[in-house]
This record gives C-alpha cells, sequence and structure tokens, in this order.
C-alpha cells in the first residue's frame, strides 16, 4: 500500500519537476535571449507553468500518499525517509496558505517589484512605501499560516533556510559582528596602499571569456552538461539534469568583476552538476538549501579564486590573455583581489565588509516584522545604522535602503542565507583542508580534484538527504559557528604575510 | 449556451497555445544552446509538453463545444467560422486515430530517425529499409483512419496543406516538369561562363552577421520581437507573440550561403511577426499552411534577394562589409547568385532545378504509399528516375534517397508543399507587382514598406481565416498555377538580359 504511495509520489514528482525544469528554462531564457516584445506572453508562460505544478502538489491526494508513506514503520532508507519528511513539511506549508493570501500576495509582488525599480531609479522611497508596507502585511500573515515557535520571522527564515531560528541567526550574527567591524576597518587601512588603478587596462571580452572557461573547467565544471552566457545579472541554473547554466557580465576596464562572478557561479554549478541525478525532481535529489549553495559559491570564489596559491598558477595563463598584465607581478594581482574598503552596495562589498552589509539587513528585517520598525522610517532608521555599522554616511535611498530587490520580491528573510553560506564556507574549507592530505599544494598547482571530490561526497551527492545543520555536522564535526569564518578573515586581511 | 462553448474552446486552446509555445522554446534551445548531456531530459520535456497539449485538445468536452457551435446558425464573423471549421477538422483527424496506432507510430518514428541517420552515415540503405517499410505500412493505416476521396495520398497530404489532393498536385506538377526540364538545361548551359571561384575569399563570420542583420532589418524584421542565432541546420521559429527567432550557419569562404539563408528566413520570420497576435492560439491566428509559409520564405530569398535590384542597392553595402568584394561589380554578384546547374541534394540546388527534386519525391511518395514501388525497389527507382529528370548519375543512395530526413520522420505528404510554396511565391510576387505602382522603384532603392505591407494584409493578417487555395485566390484573383513561377524562371534564366 505504501510503497505504491510512494510510488505514485515519485510519478508525480517527475511531472512537477518537468514543468519546474521547463519554468527555469524560460526564466534562463528571459535573462539571456528574450526579445523586450516577448516578455508579457512569456510571464503568463511562467505563470502557467508553476501553476500546473503547484496544483499538481497541493491536490488532496499528495496529502493521502505522503501520509500513508508516514504510517509505514521501519522505512530506514534515508533517500526515503528525507523525501517523505520534506514531502510533508512542502505540502504543509503549500498547503496552509489560503488561496486568497497566495493570489494577493502575487498581485502585490507584481506591482511592488514595478513600484521599486522605478522608486530606485527616482530615488522616491515614498514611492515603494505602500507595496512595502502590503508585503510586510502579507509576509505577517504567512507567518501566521505556516505557525512558528518564537518569532514570527522564524516561518519566512524557514522558507529559503529549513531548520534555520531567529534566535539561532541573532547569535551567529552578535558574535560575529563586533569582530567583523574591526576586521573591517583594519583591512580597509590595509588596502589604503594598493591602487584602484593598478591593473587598469583593456581587457578584451573574448579573452576574458576564453580565460574564465579555462579556469572554470580547471575547477571541474563539465562544459558538456553546461555553458556560460551572458546577462545583466549573472546566475546559475540547473535547469535539469545534465543542464546547468551560468552567465556572466563583462567590464572589459576589469577583467577581476567578470573573473569573480564566474568563479562564484561555477560554485554554484558544480553544486548543481554534483547532486544525485537519480534522485532528480524528489527531495533528495534536489540542493539542500540556499545557505549551502552559497557556500559552494563563496567557498570556490573566495577560498580558493582569492588565494594566494591560485594566482601563484593562474598568472602565468592571465598574463597570456591579458595584456595589462605583463608589466605586473602575482603579489599585485592577490592584493588588489583581496583589497577591501567600506561601501554602499552590497553586491559590490569585498569579503571583509559583505556579512556587516547581511548583519544590517537581518536586523531591519525583524524589526520591519515584529513592527518595531514603521515602513515610513525604514529610509532614517537605515542610514543611521549604516552609518554606525561602516562610517559612511549613505547619499540617498537609491544606494542604501532601495538597493536591493529582495523585499520588492516578498523575499524577507533571504538575506541571512548570504553569511551562512560565507560561514559554511570557510567551515567546509576548513575540514576539507584537515582532511585532504596535501591539498595546499594541489590547490598551488592548480589541482582541483580532490578538493571537489570531498565537496562531491560531502555535499553535493548527500543531495536534500540531510536538513542543512545536519549536513554541516556530518561533513564538518562541529555545528555552523563563526569562527572559521572569522579566521580566515584575519588571516587574508590581518596577517603580516 | 454556444457562445460559452466557443468561449470555452478558446480558453481551452490559451493553455494549449501556452504548451506549444513552451514546447517550441525546448525545441529551439535544443538545436541552439543545449548541453550534449541535456539530450535525455530534454526529450522528456518534450513528450511531456506535447502530450499535455494533445490531452487537452483530443478531451471529449472539446468534441461537445465544437458540436455545440456548430449547431448555432448565422455566425457570420470570419474568425469564428475559421476557428470552428479548423477545429472540426483537427479534432476529427486527431480522434481519428486509435491511441494504439499513434503510439506506435511514435515508436517506430524514434528508431527510424536514428536508423536513418547511420544508413546515411554508412551508405547503407538496407539498415533503413525496414524502417521505412514500417513507416509506410503506419501511414497507410492512418490514411484509412483519416479516410479521403480519391486516394490514401490525399489523406497524408492533408496534414501538411490542407485542401490539396493528389489529383490536384499532379496536374500542377505534370504541367511543370517538362518546362522545368528544359529551362534547367538552358540555365546550366547560360552559367557554365560563370565561375564558382569568382568571389572566393574570406568572409568573417561577423562581418557576414552584421550584414545579413541590416538586410533582414531592412526587410522588416522587427528585432524587438526576434532574433538570429546559428544552429546546425537553419530554421525560423515562431515561438510566440512578440519572440520569432530565425536561425543560420556561417561558411566563412562563401558569405552567400548564410545571406540567402536569413533572407529565407526572414520570410517565414516576417509572416510569424505578421500573424494576428489577437488571434494567437487558435486557428484564426495561426499560419495557415506549409506551403503558403514556404512563399513568403521563397519570395523573399528568391523573388527579392535574388533579383538584380537587390544587389543594385546592396552591393556597396556589402563590398564594405567583406573586402573580397571591393574588386567586383554587382553584375558578378548578380550573376553568382542566379548561377544554376543540376545537383544532387535538394537542399544545395538552385531556383532553377529545385522542383524537379520535388516533383521526383512526389511521384516515389505516391507509388509506396499505393504500393507500385516496394521499399526494397527504393534505391533503383530513385536511381533511375534521377537520371532520367537531370541527367546524372546518383553515385550513392547517401546522396541519393537517403538524403533527406522527412520520411524517417514520418512524414509523407510533406515535400509537395515546397513547390507550392514556389508557385505561391510568384504568383503573390507578380500580383504585389501589379496591385502596388512603382514597387519595382522602390525595391530598387532598398525600400520594401509596400511589398510587406501588401503581404501583411494580403497573406500575414489574415492568419488561418481562409483556406491555402482561398487565401491564394482572395489574393491574386486565381488559382495557384506554375504560370507565374515558370515565367519568373524564364525571366531570370533565360532571357537575354
Amino acid at each position: 500500500m505504501s510503497t505504491s504511495a510512494y510510488h505514485k509520489l515519485g510519478e508525480r514528482c517527475r511531472d512537477i519537476a518537468l514543468y519546474n525544469s521547463t519554468s527555469a528554462l524560460l526564466g534562463w531564457d528571459q535573462e539571456t535571449c528574450l526579445p523586450g516584445k516577448g516578455v508579457a506572453y512569456r510571464a503568463e508562460q511562467c505563470a502557467f507553468m508553476k501553476g500546473r505544478a503547484h496544483h499538481l502538489f497541493c491536490a488532496p491526494e499528495v496529502g493521502g500518499w505522503i501520509s500513508e508513506c508516514e504510517q509505514v514503520e521501519g522505512g530506514e532508507d534515508p533517500v526515503r525517509l528525507a523525501n517523505v519528511r520534506d514531502w510533508r513539511w512542502s505540502y504543509d506549508r503549500a498547503t496552509k496558505l489560503p488561496g486568497e493570501l497566495v493570489e494577493r500576495s502575487e498581485r502585490v509582488r507584481a506591482h511592488a517589484m514595478s513600484a521599486w525599480a522605478k522608486a530606485r531609479e527616482e530615488n522616491n522611497f515614498t514611492e515603494f512605501q505602500p507595496h512595502l508596507e502590503s508585503i510586510i502585511d502579507i509576509n505577517r500573515q504567512k507567518a501566521e499560516c505556516y505557525g512558528y515557535r518564537d518569532n514570527p520571522y522564524d516561518a519566512l527564515l524557514e522558507e529559503y533556510e529549513r531548520g534555520a531560528s531567529t534566535a539561532g541567526i541573532a547569535k551567529l550574527f552578535g558574535e560575529l559582528k563586533p569582530q567583523l567591524c574591526e576586521i573591517g576597518a583594519a583591512a580597509a587601512r590595509r588596502s589604503e596602499t594598493v591602487s584602484s588603478e593598478l591593473l587598469s587596462g583593456h581587457y578584451p571580452r573574448e579573452a576574458q571569456s576564453g580565460f574564465n572557461e579555462k579556469v572554470a573547467r580547471a575547477f571541474g565544471f563539465d562544459f558538456d552538461a553546461g555553458r556560460i552566457d551572458t546577462a545583466v545579472h549573472p546566475f546559475c541554473s540547473g535547469l535539469a539534469p545534465g543542464d546547468t547554466r551560468l552567465t556572466t557580465r563583462y567590464d572589459e576596464k576589469d577583467f577581476c568583476s567578470s573573473l569573480y562572478g564566474v568563479l562564484h557561479e561555477t560554485g554554484h554549478g558544480l553544486y548543481e552538476q554534483g547532486l544525485p541525478a537519480e534522485h532528480h525532481g524528489t527531495p533528495a535529489g534536489n540542493s539542500v538549501s540556499l545557505g549551502i549553495h552559497e557556500s559552494q559559491s563563496r567557498l570556490w570564489e573566495n577560498h580558493v579564486g582569492r588565494q594566494p596559491a591560485f594566482w601563484q598558477h593562474w598568472f602565468p595563463v592571465a598574463s597570456q590573455a591579458f595584456q595589462p598584465l605583463v608589466a605586473r607581478q602575482p603579489d599585485e594581482v592577490i592584493a588588489f583581489t583581496t583589497k577591501s574598503r567600506p561601501s554602499l552596495i552590497r553586491v559590490e562589498a569585498d569579503e571583509a565588509t559583505y556579512d556587516l552589509h547581511i548583519i544590517l539587513r537581518f536586523e531591519i528585517e525583524r524589526e520591519l516584522i515584529s513592527g518595531d520598525l514603521a515602513v515610513a522610517d525604514l529610509p532614517e532608521a537605515w542610514n543611521a545604522r549604516f552609518e554606525e555599522f561602516f562610517g559612511i554616511k549613505v547619499p540617498s535611498d537609491t544606494e542604501g535602503c532601495l538597493q536591493d530587490i529582495h523585499w520588492s520580491m516578498g523575499a524577507l528573510g533571504y538575506f541571512p542565507t548570504y553569511t551562512i553560506g560565507n560561514l559554511a564556507a570557510a567551515q567546509l574549507f576548513a575540514s576539507a583542508n584537515a582532511q585532504i592530505p596535501g591539498l595546499a599544494n594541489e590547490l598551488s598547482a592548480g589541482n582541483y580534484e580532490s578538493l571537489l571530490g570531498w565537496l562531491r561526497s560531502n555535499i553535493h551527492e548527500r543531495g536534500g538527504e540531510l536538513l542543512p545543520a545536519d549536513l554541516i555536522r556530518a561533513a564538518t564535526g562541529e555545528d555552523l559557528s563563526p569562527g572559521y569564518h572569522l579566521q580566515h578573515l584575519r588571516d587574508r586581511y590581518l596577517s603580516t604575510a
């Protein structure tokens, strides 16, 4: 009976995955290829495909099949246990929201996104304010529907990071914040001697894409199962088994911008390419959380790509590809790519200051949801806190509380996953270093097989089998903690190498 | 009651169009972007989307709604009349085939296509023979299910060209054949003096794509609602309203190959961009037939793009783009692009010989379906007839009866649409010339607006309102006939200009 229910759930997931993977292609194509006049119809295609998938998953029979699976004892297969656990969680969550709220949420979101784009362009917060008020209100209602232990924000966090709690994040961030402030200040002082013109010159786009691909291939990205294209907003999309696509954008004055973008997306892409394809479409075959996904991108971008060993190996290749590097030394590139200074925009922030941007957002989100901060007071609160964190005045809301798209999309609780990713990257990289003899030498020689192999077996191939916190514990032997990340930043920015 | 049924059909068509347009993107992406390892899952996505669309259309309630619509009298709206007429036709056809036959057909087709590719590569007809036998057999069974008046081949033809009949095609082709043989022989004699090395040189890909786009834009192709990409097999895909995509391939030794490919696909693309978007998804909003579609591509490729006026206008632009043309004269380019000689391969054939390739296939297809020709005797029959038509011996089946993919896909009755397209192109262009004062001067000046406007109102904007033969009659005042095409070929190849 229950084998049959489990089988039916598998079949249903197969159909849902066909919709979802097709939606992902519609989305990828929209960012890379779609002509302007095709946008309106594309929105209908996306809504239709997502609607069909949602309808298939929320059907009453699905709830019945999950219950049947739960009633069977002695199922020890970890894949099956994970699938049933996650189906239950997702099904309850999806069916807890009244249809009216889902529809209202989608409507509000669609208007909020265009209002946000306009408000940001015109530096006019009041344009966005009523939309953000609706979004906060809807998120509070959603949290009440989902339910939570301590804090409505818990229910929102879990949308992006299963098992995360407001208290847990607050504790991690509380430990991080004072030390990050100290590291950031010291890193900025040390970086003053590194000219931002150090590597200036012309870096042709073709040369950049050639070099980027060489590095991505060396990291292990399989170009027979993926590709790199150009898009305004860089992203990685694991469209389907055997089809993982990265995007980047090029600045011909600065090859680092595209290179580190590609290394970051390659980290995401390696995770997607390493997921267990035999479980595709079921929770066990999915990436486990946004935080863990981000740990993979940060690990390859920062722990591999910004370490001196990286440039010791790649500098000769880069200086063949890029004429302006011929007159430079590897040490100069290393100094340039680890330069730090406080800055206004999160997506342009360096490693030493990035997490402060996240902590600021986390604090503000919590207060917006709890009602301690009124939306009308957001710009003032943002600016005051920004000056407290970074010591710089925010010149405009466009460069302040209007800079990110997330809130306009209705996503509250998303930002913390970026810092969870940073912490996890450092902790995983430290474990890999401890467990793989001679890893440092391999990385200096441009050999990434052992590192990728370790990530494959400890993270990628485990798919959604464990909850994120358990996955970190299984891979590193410890709970997620800020120590490794802080040590990494100290080594990189404060040591006197 | 029936307004409601008509409305329900419209809604159903909207959903079906969402599936079909998404399938089209899956197909486009497969030809242009998809990494090799993504092919297997892509096949599942395509099958799923097509299956969903088929299921929605063949549902019993659809038949009921169509009947309700038919029972209402006095509906004079031509769009509604056309929709109900075509829904009935498509529904009956789709539901006349037993499920078992549809499944068997798909299975046979999948195997036949890979067997054909292997047989063609290895010049081994016997590898393909049993598959073709099954395909002929299935096509005969389908014809019996569909029903026909005189000839089972009628039922197959109609799959691609509504209203076409074996007798009608045989009559047209019977008139064409002797005159084509005469024109082809004379054209070849005249072309002997034109060296195939005349324009030899290096034509960089970027320069080609730039020039191609300039011409396509001048013809009226809207790049805000479309794009041109690279693919192994050139095609045009009208993916969705506001999203029409062409593909081409480049030969850096010969700019004409890509240019005329793009002009051809631009003709298809202009048709797609000109369809009445308000009827998208219903028969009234669709292109009317393969033959009419082909008439648009041939018209722009041959009647516009290969006429002397084209090069009088574009030669200066081309010689700026392409270094090897600097030393040449417009007349030389004109002579080169209208060179003719009998050749083995249909897709490489010139205008003067192309239709003979089609007539040969039409004759052979009819005999295969009627049983007058056994599949085992196909190579011999092909080769004998080819020598009779073209005066050249076929050196291998790869260059003979195995050259085209169509039969392996199960498509019998498709080939005649190419020549219908040629005839219609000539007849439409003659009408446009007669109806638009000063058209020749406009074309010489590179001004294509009047011509496109005429095609828009006489063909594109009418969508599927009329059956193909009625559409030609409405646009030109006459039934489709071979006279205009023959006159065009005589003017081009036999006149002593």
